[in-house]
């Protein structure tokens, strides 16, 4: 097992990954920015080394900066967390050289599941259901249009480097394709370097649904069940639950084999995450995958009771895994908190927490980096808590998140707990009975009621 | 079901039974002292009345205002937590002639088992193991020494209305009994206007473990499997586990259904708890009962999966019991994380909190009451906080508390959290193999080299 850990990585993944390390017996190193220097990662750690200024490609993107505090701390393993250079096949590739334990997947791997258009590929050769469109990439307009009429209309033009909806446009008709295909390569282009572009069916009514994996080097790979991340606005995931409201033991039965098939013929390693798309026939499509651990994990611990970081962990130092796949025991739900103002189109809201209170008590976690007094950077993402209540079932669940909400108290800045407590309130989200859209026309004016 | 409950309590039993009445659907009412104005209490609470200034005689003592309190706001419910009143006899009576439903024992129950001399005759009767000792009180010297030497010494002088170890003399001989006799009048008439003494047959190398039971209004009782809180000072319980390590299945069964047949005989409603004293060849004895919720009781919501509080409101209301007897699942510890000095004879250390770090996580449930800036009044008892982690496993627990423990941050006070740390990493304590003497001659002095 690993001695010494160093966490590439800043916030509460940092915060959690330390707690699992503590348990394991396992030193931490934390890395911070300037900016951080007051946050909880490093007050936690067993040792902290700053590596750099704020802005993240001068610090936390760092290659050489980061794999230097490994170097001078002895740490032999690196966990990145998620965002940053988790899934930067660079950074794993130099972890490789420098004999340093990338808690995370190959270069060839996350080049292999990074770029989309090649994840499809080799998950449709293995099988996995994929969502018809083109194979590969678009050479011209003219091929477009083709494929367009054969699979029907509307399709979506998607960017190969693509994420968080940047580069892509839905295309209804052929008149439309022009001016979405120009668009979405200039799009594509600016912010990826990489204008590629593929086609795909557009999907009616579909739910975002993921399978949790966890592979060992032997080979063997197993599911841990479904997350429902359909509350989604603009692509950014708001509310995550497990077990989800549209998927059935057979269903579930289903999605898992299609996710282990998938993990096992890329001969995956780690934690990783496959994200489908349920269409309202409760047929689903491979979208992409995820090689590394996901903000929305702890709902899965919750219902599983496994440590998915220390599992992750075990799977990196070479030991196979016990487990067999695993059902939901329970309901599990988490509320992302964010820094944001909801009333006023999530506009980020950093600054000082002039107060603070965590709700707590029974079937609630927060995983969190935050405390009474400290000044939210304005450099980075405004996720500053993630709320998780377990329960016996989805409405016992509801009720205690309702309470746990009303329970937390930031002062300071403006926070989307409002946004959730509506939510809470909101027939359709009580239901169970929404898709990944349910947001998009909102009128998130309703959430002030929710301010005191 | 009830609309308003008030409760009768302050710090983090009244957050407590708050957080049930919330996901019940359930206003409540908060009552305050003057110096209590600042409490999470009162800002959770539906409604927050004040009622009087600190000495606890003139607010959470005083009857006509609680009872006012509940009669302005039309409460139909009380909730006493525990303390306070929630064992007066008196206070329950009022209740009931105020016709505000009192969520406790009535007042014949409460007489009944608050005289312990009393409380055991009736156990004895019903069946239940008690320990050898005199029938009711003793009359004279004489009468103590002649059953002394039948029952063998060592044994114990008990005043029959005390607790805390007050009006408590251990006798190993016919010549120590004039003193011991003498020195436990006067303290117990000193202590709680009642000099009556009886005497019992002292358990050598005892554990304290006790039995949920839970019982509703048709007569049906349940337990709940026991708690462990051998690890005392003074007879003040400061870590609670469940399951015991010195229970078994099959002893659980027997101590179980002693319990049971307890609450049966005396047709007990509500929650209440059986307190053991287990001896080192696995023979147990009936203690006393108490006729309220238990500080620790978490440990067991944690096992069960129950949540105590809304089955105890509900037993109040009249709804039967649905669930049979309950069996732990896994493990959970309680740490009672009091505002005092180890170090320093456990002195209270009450004063202003400037800097709060709660720990969290998964399988890591803080009850308090307090906040960063909360100034802790010196009025009322030192518990600051209740820690408690559940895992797998006592030898996870103890490792995921340790855990929790260096996490959590309080500074401007001193705290037990050192002497904690100290415990968990005592070998005695790991092993699970301790009795309640296990404090008695401690070196507390090696709590400094926690402190950080």
């Amino acid at each position: 097992m690993f001695k010494k850990i160093l966490i590439a990585n800043r916030g509460e993944i940092a915060l959690r990954v330390i707690r699992t390390c503590r348990e394991m017996g396992i030193k931490t190193v934390a890395v911070y920015s300037t900016a951080d220097k007051d946050s909880l990662h490093v007050r936690f750690a067993d040792e902290a080394v700053c590596i750099g200024p704020a802005p993240s490609n001068q610090s936390y993107l760092d290659i050489p900066r980061i794999i230097s505090a490994a170097e001078i701390t002895a740490a032999d393993a690196i966990h990145p967390g998620y965002g940053f250079l988790a899934e930067n096949a660079e950074f794993s590739r130099v972890c490789e050289e420098n004999e340093i334990k990338f808690i995370g997947a190959s270069p060839e791997m996350i080049n292999k599941m990074g770029d989309k258009a090649t994840a499809k590929a080799t998950m449709k050769a293995a099988g996995v259901p994929t969502i018809p469109g083109s194979e590969g990439l678009l050479e011209s307009v003219e091929e477009g249009i083709r494929l367009s009429n054969i699979m029907k209309y509307p399709v979506i033009l998607k960017a190969t480097a693509g994420g968080g909806g940047r580069g892509m446009r839905l295309v209804t008709s052929d008149d439309e394709f022009q001016k979405a295909w120009d668009e979405a390569k200039r799009e594509s282009g600016a912010a990826f370097g990489n204008d590629g572009l593929y086609l795909e069916k557009f999907i009616e009514e579909p739910r975002h649904v993921e399978i949790q994996v966890l592979a060992d080097s032997n080979g063997k790979a197993i599911h841990l069940s479904e997350r429902d991340c359909s509350i989604q606005r603009r692509h950014q995931k708001l509310v995550e639950e497990t077990p989800s409201p549209a998927v059935d033991q057979d269903l579930r039965d289903r999605m898992g084999a299609a996710a282990v098939l998938a993990a096992e013929a890329i001969k995956y390693e780690g934690a990783g995450t496959i994200e489908f798309l349920l269409d309202k026939n409760g047929d689903f499509y491979f979208m992409e995958m995820n090689t590394r651990i996901q903000v929305e994990h702890p709902i899965t611990e919750q219902v599983t009771d496994i440590d998915l970081i220390k599992d992750q962990i075990k799977c990196a130092a070479g030991i196979p895994l016990k487990e067999g796949n695993q059902m939901p025991k329970r309901f599990s739900m988490e509320c992302r908190i964010n820094a944001e103002d909801a009333t006023n189109g999530f506009r980020p809201s950093p600054g000082k927490i002039t107060t603070l209170h965590f709700p707590n008590g029974r079937g609630v976690r927060v995983d969190s980096h935050i405390y009474a007094g400290y000044t939210i950077p304005p450099n980075y993402d405004s996720m500053i808590a993630k709320l998780i209540v377990t329960a016996r079932t989805r409405e016992r669940a509801i009720i205690r998140m309702r309470r746990a909400l009303q329970e937390f108290v930031v002062e300071g800045i403006k926070t989307t707990i409002p946004f959730h407590l509506m939510l809470m309130d909101n027939e359709q989200f009580q239901s169970g009975d929404f898709t990944t859209k349910f947001l998009d026309d909102f009128d998130f004016s309703i959430v002030e009621r929710y301010e005191d």
